[in-house]
């Protein structure tokens, strides 16, 4: 199942279907409460039609998720680390850590947008999209070991992490990480796609991931490429600690997943930051295609 | 007002008010929802009572929020710095940066404890308390200047960010901040202070606030030492963003606030890392004591 949070003019909003070129009804969305959608996901069964399919056209759809509880981001692509590390401090060497235990922060949840949505401009210079797919987590869950993390997978969706590279710069080199200048907006969409969608191992989707920036392909990778399974990450996040269902977790970045790592490769001129009116759309297979405009400057 | 979340011998969870060794009640607590208890803070009135006072000794305290929306942890103690810096790197100096701009990461908000709860233990063998006091937020906002911060304070709660410092030291190195070495304990309590509690200026107060391990002081500091206020924190937080009610905002750990610091000053021999069994109490003038016992060691 592809699953999405809609509404048509002037109705309520619903949780529906993609089936095609049309969305299937199949819930009332309860307003702030995710979880009709979630229980549907962990049912792994598509319950009936509540109405007449609807056009997907006329069908204004957003977040999946209304209000995640949280969202934690890793780091998991081995290329796209190295790149970055390579443009930061002139080596690409990876810590042998990183490849024996995944990492991550966590991001706000309150400033979550979906499908079409034009994203407000922070006071930067420097805005940067990030390619990523996150998994949902739909039943709680506590130390739970690779083996039994995708019972917890509601499903999968595209994710948009944007970014503010100037303010990035200035707070790591404060030692407490990237979050002011990821506070802003994240994206999620265009739907929750359950873990049948894909081909690959349960808690670890083969996918190609790819972005474009105006139409122009960006980047592009394969969740196959992931150095540490989707799996690993609940997995690794629930020990000694609780995992909610709505809790977000980020593959982080793709190789070639954002405009800091290829203007690092090939330049700004070829790769400038996002202006006002750009289109970023990130597409995986599986999911879809997740378009966003960027809003006005500020001030 | 100094707000609580209690229960008493087979009772439902009650919001009240800390009125000498008594406990008044006020409200039934919304299981789930903190709206009630941020509704009477932000009135700035006490309520009626509902039912007779209970004496202090008979009341369960819980954490005055039941669910934080979101916890962001800021750095605001300069002599905590200058000592966290000189221990890591073996300067103390400050960056420039950080006296102009606050900065924060956020943390798990899933793992809450409360007054007298036992903290359970991660796989650590470097367990640290940190001394903070939080605000909580009680309005919703965006891009609040520093002078409206106050009107969004709903109050003031002691605030132990617990941390596995042999976890953090791994995670730190690999360049995304702190997450999973405090991803296991959040402790707030015992009651949410609403301003008025306080001396010093509206957004800053001032109190007295100390640590205690099985008794012994460990560390004493103020609040009126923060390099940057709440206010200026809340400002800092809803900058192209949105603050909602239930969001906790650490002050940060107070200068000799953790075992760290102080062991990095003094020997570890003097100030050990918890042990099973280790009592930490936690003071603020306004607030009052929260105490946490540390759990037994895992596997």
């Amino acid at each position: 199942m592809r699953l999405v949070r809609y509404f048509t003019a002037g109705g309520p909003v619903h949780i529906g279907a993609l089936e095609g070129d049309a969305v299937v009804p199949l819930a009332l969305a309860d307003h702030g409460d995710d979880s009709p959608l979630l229980e549907i996901a962990m049912s792994r069964r598509r319950p009936d039609d509540i109405g007449a399919p609807v056009p997907l056209v006329q069908a204004h759809l957003l977040s999946p998720l209304h209000a995640p509880t949280t969202i934690r981001d890793f780091l998991t692509f081995e290329a796209h680390y190295a790149n970055f590390l390579q443009g930061q401090t002139g080596s690409a060497d990876i810590p042998a850590e990183w490849y024996r235990t995944p990492v991550f922060y966590f991001t706000n949840p309150a400033v979550v947008f979906g499908p079409g949505d034009e994203i407000p401009r922070p006071q930067t210079e420097q805005l940067d999209y990030e390619l990523e797919v996150a998994v949902v987590i739909g039943r709680e869950g506590a130390d739970v070991s690779v083996a039994d993390a995708p019972d917890l997978i509601a499903g999968y969706t595209l994710f948009n992490d944007f970014s503010a590279r100037d303010i990035q710069k200035v707070e790591m080199a404060l030692g407490l990480g990237a979050s002011k200048c990821k506070d802003f907006a994240q994206s999620l969409g265009p739907c929750l796609a359950t873990p049948d969608e894909f081909g690959g191992e349960p808690g670890q989707p083969r996918a190609r991931i790819r972005a474009r920036v105006n139409g122009r392909e960006y980047g592009v990778d394969d969740l196959a490429n992931m150095t540490h399974s989707f799996a690993r990450l609940i997995s690794h996040a629930s020990t000694s600690s609780r995992l909610r269902p709505g809790d977000v977790l980020g593959s982080g970045t793709a190789a070639t997943g954002c405009i800091m790592e290829l203007a690092g490769l090939h330049g700004h001129k070829k790769y400038p930051w996002l202006q006002p009116g750009d289109v970023v759309e990130l597409e995986a297979e599986g999911i879809g295609v997740l378009s966003n405009t960027i809003g006005p400057r500020r001030g």
